[in-house]
């Protein structure tokens, strides 16, 4: 499972606090570069970063945290926004020594698309699709199965290898519709079935948006969905009974030889 | 989800300690029946009794502890033992008001199944059946659907309703073969799909014997049990992370109308 570290994210709010875009805002550097390292501690494989509620500063921004994080930890960045002009901008003071970058993330929308297609080429990036519709009304499976088939399509035409290629069903909120699971559920198994080399991602958290107790929905979400084939997953590292629900999911779903990930996790004192 | 708990159960060590065994042993009312309030309290539809080790006198210690459970809690009582005369002696005590007891369990075997399915008619109880095949040494997932099926046609052959068996697909820990969970859930998919009306219950915590930090391990395994079918599990109520992941798990596969459930579990402060 590749962890993609969620939480420097100018949108996440802690108690109804956007700390993080007000450090941002400050370029409050101790504590993205905190943020950071403590994400890097606990297991991300990815540090994510995402300056979109910064709109009229975003490319400056997301090139500022994107420095910042390289500074404090040496995982490897994955560049979180929907504007060509922030990514190509942030993107030039990438550090490849750490592993490529994600770009995170295309649509089958063209303007996107001919934005992050060459600058993932550029950079030999692993890039988030979503399966998001060209009918954006229509978030049925069926409809989410063809744009991810679409955009598998296109972005491996364009010279994307497919294993940079990380599908993402999109997550609706289970308090959304009683299907809501299910059917984020049957777009990863269907996608997984057809193309068994491309990776899964998805933002779990989202499926527990406006319901209470969400950490216990996000943590039963995770050995669903990786049982249905996920293999990567944009989430809260610091969360350390997610982390360790996920590599125990892993191992019961045969995918942890002789217990030898979950044994080690355990000696190093990483599980609950 | 039917909860069975599994608490009251002789063989259970607490830090290396057989503290339940002493308990019966000693007649010690008032330890046994706060562990049945304390389950009955924490959501379990049936509490589980077992006296296996205490083989010198098993009929007369699973009758005390019926008689113990009953006068603390007003839940229905899971029989837990393979001896006829065990059964019998403690059926006979037992309070039909709080609803039909469970037998836990019959097989295929012929003393065994001739023993149960005379007190499962008398008393409507509930059944347990165990998808042990006959050839004890093939533990493989097609033997034990092969064994599920027989039995289930054995059992309704004999007169037990289909809603009152309990298939158990047996859970074998994970640390014997990384395919032990795979193996399990192959079983009740099998089983669920070719008879959608039968239960499907299991002694989850099994899959993480031999394993350190378990109960991770187990609150991994119930959402993927539940995808695959599982109605109903005999597991410890008093986790309450495994008992707020059941509900989370349930309502994400769609069983829980408008989230009903998981918010007036969250209401009454049930969750973590």
């Amino acid at each position: 499972m590749l962890i993609i570290g969620e939480r420097i994210n100018t949108s996440r709010k802690t108690k109804g606090e956007s700390v993080v875009e007000a450090a941002v805002v400050a370029r409050n550097a101790a504590f993205v570069s905190d943020l950071a390292a403590k994400q890097s501690e606990a297991g991300a494989d990815y540090i994510d970063i995402n300056a979109g509620t910064i709109a009229f500063d975003e490319p400056a921004s997301l090139t500022w945290l994107a420095e910042t994080v390289q500074s404090s930890c040496d995982k490897p960045v994955s560049f979180d926004s929907p504007s060509g002009e922030a990514l190509t901008a942030a993107l030039s003071v990438y550090d490849s020594s750490r592993g490529v970058p994600m770009i995170n993330s295309v649509t089958l929308e063209d303007a996107r698309f001919d934005a992050m297609v060459p600058l993932a080429l550029e950079y030999k990036a692993k890039i988030v699709a979503l399966a998001m519709p060209e009918d954006s009304l229509d978030n049925s499976p069926e409809a989410r199965i063809g744009a991810a088939e679409t955009l598998i399509g296109k972005l491996t035409e364009a010279g994307i290898k497919i294993d940079n290629i990380y599908v993402d069903p999109l997550t609706f909120p289970i308090s959304t519709g009683d299907d809501a699971a299910v059917n984020t559920l049957a777009v990863m198994r269907a996608v997984r079935k057809a193309y068994p080399e491309v990776h899964i991602v998805a933002g779990l958290s989202n499926v527990s948006h406006g319901l209470p107790c969400r950490k216990v929905i996000n943590r039963a979400m995770m050995p669903l969905a990786i049982e249905a084939g996920l293999d990567a997953a944009i989430a809260d590292p610091l969360d350390r009974e997610l982390m360790a629900v996920t590599a125990a999911a892993e191992m019961l779903l045969g995918k942890d030889e002789f217990c030898m990930n979950y044994i080690g996790l355990a000696r190093a004192g990483k599980l609950i």
